[in-house]
């Protein structure tokens, strides 16, 4: 190619054809209609922010994978998540929110991170988040619980379970212990407790820790049972702290509402050891597992702060929230055949022209876009073959075939593409046919 | 605000209140649904593109207006228009495409430009465009301005005009009068008459461009009339170049088409002024007017181009496409009373708790949820007239009390928030009162 610029999208962007394209924006499309039932209101906040808002916060990593640039005298910055804007958004218009604000975006987030497979650069981030002015009621951290489990059902999952864990806990329990300099140390070992087993850890956690506070550690560890019964569990341990006493009666009311607010038991159950990172959360803590796919790691998570924006001012807000990390999860769900693309469609029809005549298919085009039902017409100058090609790559459900004797006869030939039944019709008829098979999705 | 940082959104950048994104919202979901009723089958391209392949063809003012970016070796920016990644994307996946190949794409755009009064650096683009491989016909040109209508109409608009135009024929008049070189400056100057009258146009026109030749183009511009006598002042001007009567060929077939396709006569005429920029459009162009808000300048813009991705193949891509910059038109409408987001909403019930037991309140979310209501429940300790404060703040449609009463009859105080009704019911009487209201929208 000469002369020419080699189109190529770049490493670590995901770019979809058109019918995986169609599923990814269901699937978007369901999650924002479950968050908008829980009454959650939408935000669009700008994708390039000042630099120095969007890192107020950040540091480490984090910063490292930033996509910084300048315009002018300005130093902007991509956004890496949803949070940090919305702390900016409840700050800059408080007097103009009412509160707790209930927020959900939908969008996409920018982190330069090494490109891996599965793994990107550009990837769309669903956030829901309650936030309070001042405090914010526990009972909000039990329905987000059912925000998660609604979804996934409306998703089409059904094995799955939401794993909830309450910061407190933890902190409150190695407070006791007078190891709370430990703790970050403490959960970096606890959390492979499933991939080296439970010796390991014990042997591990006895590096540095003396053998007295690690057997009330791994008696934590070794909690089990029902909900009811671990909770019971963690009142018997009788830890003289008052964070840890905090923690047990949120988890024991989170996971009373939880129950109340719709989910089943299968769906949901107290999990000891989930952490979620070790700085933002403070409280309340959710993750997500496909039972038979535990592999692909959490696919929602989440948890309560203390403190969303104290970087940007003296009010204490306190929140709770969940994100999907929709395009990593639709790569996994994709990669594993979990879900296909290759049915999604569109187009209810595709009016083929087979005569010089063009006339019958705008008409007929126009009457069935009137009925609601998507159309697409092909008048170019190709052969049947490959106009079926073409009705087969973009999925679509039906064709009708305009040629001469339909023109003449007033009648359309109607072909059903997943049966391959072909019935020469009327106007009326199609739209019935068509419109009952609309329904039935 | 000692040792914060001042949040503030950059200027030019559209950041919405809740009720407004909502409003935004419902209007791009209109677009996206009126796309896909002519079977455009949707694109999510990368914001993110390679700056070599991004700027193949940008120069001049474009080029200035791009935000670049490094992230290690890599030359990056931020799209300026959805053109150059359509472009981009038929050429990268040529193999696994059908064409014509119809696409929709809803998304941001990236211009550094002077941040002006409604004018946005970061805005949403909604394009639809059907690209040929070798050639398109031209019926697809007549179809455009029907999608056109249908948009505007289900956005709620009756009073616009589309205005079509060939730009076949302008410069078939300018080749047969051999000012080829001259036409750039004869379009700018042209595209002054409705402001600055005819006859300023001719005396500008007189200054490089001889008398008789300045006659046969004022002949042109006074072309009045219906869509047909325009076509047949056309025809009888008899001027003796093959582009132009291929152009007027062409704009009689879209014009006899539009008609086919159900766009009513008076919502499109044939405007011979127009001519959508200089270099891009080769064959029809479109613009579109709201006729009591001319001022706001077309709201819908398009064209046919012969040549899509000719800076990556050699391969004939001719295309035909409009776009809706979403955020300006939004701004614009709000800014001029036309549109109002006052009484958006999606929350159809608020739940007040004023009573401790929160059970019911969870209980009954759960009930309406499963009806596909939209509930928000607000269980924070706060004042009854705070809560109804909030209820205002987000537009809930209706507000279900609940206090010590409620739960001891096991009924509900139900208050339509529009009206000022408030009735006790039951639960299965607000589902159907709720739903009744839901079906009206």
């Amino acid at each position: 190619m000469k002369g020419k610029v080699q189109p190529k999208t770049l490493p670590g962007f995901m770019e979809l054809l058109p019918n995986e394209q169609i599923l990814f924006n269901k699937m978007k499309e369901i999650i924002q209609k479950s968050y908008e039932k829980y009454g959650f209101l939408p935000l669009d906040t700008p994708i390039i922010e000042d630099a120095n808002v969007l890192l107020a916060k950040a540091g480490g990593e984090t910063e490292k994978q930033i996509y910084k640039l300048k315009k002018g005298e300005s130093d902007l910055a991509l956004r890496f998540d949803l949070t940090v804007p919305l702390a900016k958004y409840v700050t800059e218009y408080y007097d103009k929110l009412s509160f707790p604000f209930k927020r959900y975006q939908i969008g996409k987030v920018y982190r330069g991170e090494k490109p891996q497979r599965g793994r990107y650069r550009e990837f769309y981030q669903c956030d829901v988040d309650i936030i309070g002015d001042g405090e914010l009621s526990i009972i909000n951290d039990a329905e987000i619980p059912s925000i998660i489990y609604n979804t996934f059902k409306k998703l089409g999952f059904d094995d799955f379970t939401i794993c909830i864990n309450n910061r407190k806990i933890l902190n409150g329990l190695f407070s006791s212990l007078e190891l709370d300099d430990a703790s970050s140390e403490i959960l970096r070992i606890i959390d492979k407790i499933e991939k080296i087993g439970k010796d390991s850890v014990k042997k591990e956690l006895l590096i540095s820790i003396p053998e007295k506070k690690v057997d009330i550690i791994m008696k934590f560890l070794a909690i089990k049972g029902e909900n009811e019964e671990k909770i019971q569990a963690l009142e018997s341990m009788e830890i003289d702290n008052e964070t840890f006493k905090e923690g047990v009666e949120e988890i024991k009311e989170v996971s009373k509402f939880i129950k109340i607010f719709g989910v089943p038991k299968e769906n949901y159950k107290i999990d000891l050891t989930i952490a979620r990172g070790l700085d933002y959360y403070t409280g309340t803590v959710y993750e997500t597992f496909l039972n038979q796919y535990k592999n692909l790691g959490s696919i929602c998570s989440g948890g309560r702060y203390d403190n969303l924006a104290e970087y940007y001012t003296e009010r204490k807000m306190p929140g709770v929230g969940i994100s999907i990390g929709l395009s990593r999860l639709f790569f996994q769900l994709i990669d594993n055949n979990i879900i296909s693309a290759n049915e999604e469609s569109i187009v209810d029809i595709l009016i083929i022209s087979m005569a010089d005549d063009y006339e019958m298919c705008a008409k007929i085009a126009a009457k069935l876009r009137e009925e609601d039902i998507n159309v697409q017409i092909n008048i170019e100058q190709q052969k049947l073959g490959k106009k079926f090609k073409y009705a087969n790559n973009i999925n679509a459900r039906y064709v009708i075939i305009i040629g001469e004797d339909e023109i003449k006869n007033n009648v359309l030939t109607l072909k059903d593409m997943s049966s391959g039944e072909q019935n020469t019709v009327t106007l009326d008829e199609t739209i019935k046919i068509v419109k009952k098979t609309k329904n039935k999705d």
